[in-house]
């Protein structure tokens, strides 16, 4: 009984989820919803990135929080337009809160749609927003243990960044457990240490987002021209 | 129509959790429900916790997971007893997952029941497993803004343990922010500096534990002789 509820709820989600993922393939954005326990740096990279990305390629961002309009806050200076989802109880977005929000968005003006998810391991990963890739931040200090333990995120990643790698000495850590450990559950998704704070790791991020953005609209060039 | 299932499933689940709760109160044993983040130290407070508590406190331990026993394994040696329970997709124990446990473990012959719930910062702050106290960690990497970000847990805390606060000097971090923010949420709860690495706050953490315990064998001594 239990389980038939959950599965009505996700089907309904990713019937709105298509419908995003189909307005984002008619502006030509790439959505990336970034997903990770919280303080893991979403907020942080999308700081960093946003700068880095400023000029040449205007960035949206939709951020989900229970409450507050901080991390909103903290990105609104850098980003062509921000908006601020507060879940209340909810421990992940839904597709139709992202739906809800794309009418106030030009999505047309815009190279990247950043959606930062509620800091969760675990239900954002099952809830698809109808974003074009996933993205999944693990800090060292959350510890070397955490991709066996939350397989669903990490099954769904397109990229793992594995984020505060300058705080790799302060801790006993086995960097070989955690790709050791992904490689069981997901054959392709890079696994790329980052650091806010050393500047590693985010020319090769940049360089990824890039790839990524021209491969799709490489792909939707082709889709038109067949 | 979707908050009406949430609102029966989290009734069903107080329930169940009402009788766990009786369960431990004719067993003389004090329950505590751990929550925090992933990676924010509850495995490694028990491993410390059972070592200083053993002989004296025979302490039994639930562990939740998504997947695997990794920490059950960790805390066997020390535990009188460890149940772990697989959650697969679900990001918080339900009170009937520790009612299921508790047939097989003996409650009259240990002093403490600490329940450690799935690493998630949001749902297990709603869900009541029948626990007598919640007890939520918060790690200093994960930044001082999580306690207005997700006020849930932390309104519903009986203690917020700062864990990993030998690494207060590798972040920029406001201690009185967190204060702060959590005072506006919660009058009471004590706030307790707390680390596993060089014990700080060890202590008063066992003497909370100690003086929560007497409480209630006071209470239901008073309860009896009335």
């Amino acid at each position: 009984m239990k389980i038939n509820v959950v599965k009505n709820v996700l089907k309904a989600n990713d019937l709105v989820a298509e419908k995003n993922r189909q307005a984002f393939r008619e502006a030509g954005i790439l959505a990336i919803n970034l997903i990770s326990s919280p303080g893991s740096g979403k907020t942080t990279l999308l700081e960093k990135t946003l700068a880095a990305l400023s000029g040449r390629d205007p960035s949206i961002v939709i951020v989900g929080d229970l409450q507050t309009s901080r991390d909103a806050e903290r990105v609104a200076d850098r980003a062509f337009q921000v908006t601020q989802i507060n879940t209340g109880m909810s421990c992940h977005l839904y597709a139709n809160q992202i739906a809800s929000s794309l009418p106030a968005l030009d999505l047309e003006q815009a190279s990247f749609l950043f959606i930062e998810n509620v800091g969760n391991l675990v239900c954002p990963g099952e809830f698809d927003l109808g974003e074009n890739l996933k993205v999944i931040l693990l800090s060292i200090p959350e510890g070397d243990d955490k991709v066996a333990k939350y397989p669903t995120v990490f099954r769904a990643a397109d990229l793992v960044l594995l984020t505060k790698i300058d705080l790799l000495d302060a801790f006993q850590y086995d960097l070989k457990r955690v790709e050791s450990d992904l490689r069981k559950l997901n054959a392709v998704a890079p696994l790329l240490p980052f650091s806010a704070t050393t500047g590693a790791g985010m020319e090769d991020w940049l360089k990824w987002l890039q790839q990524q953005k021209a491969a799709k609209l490489g792909a939707q060039a082709r889709f038109i021209s067949e």
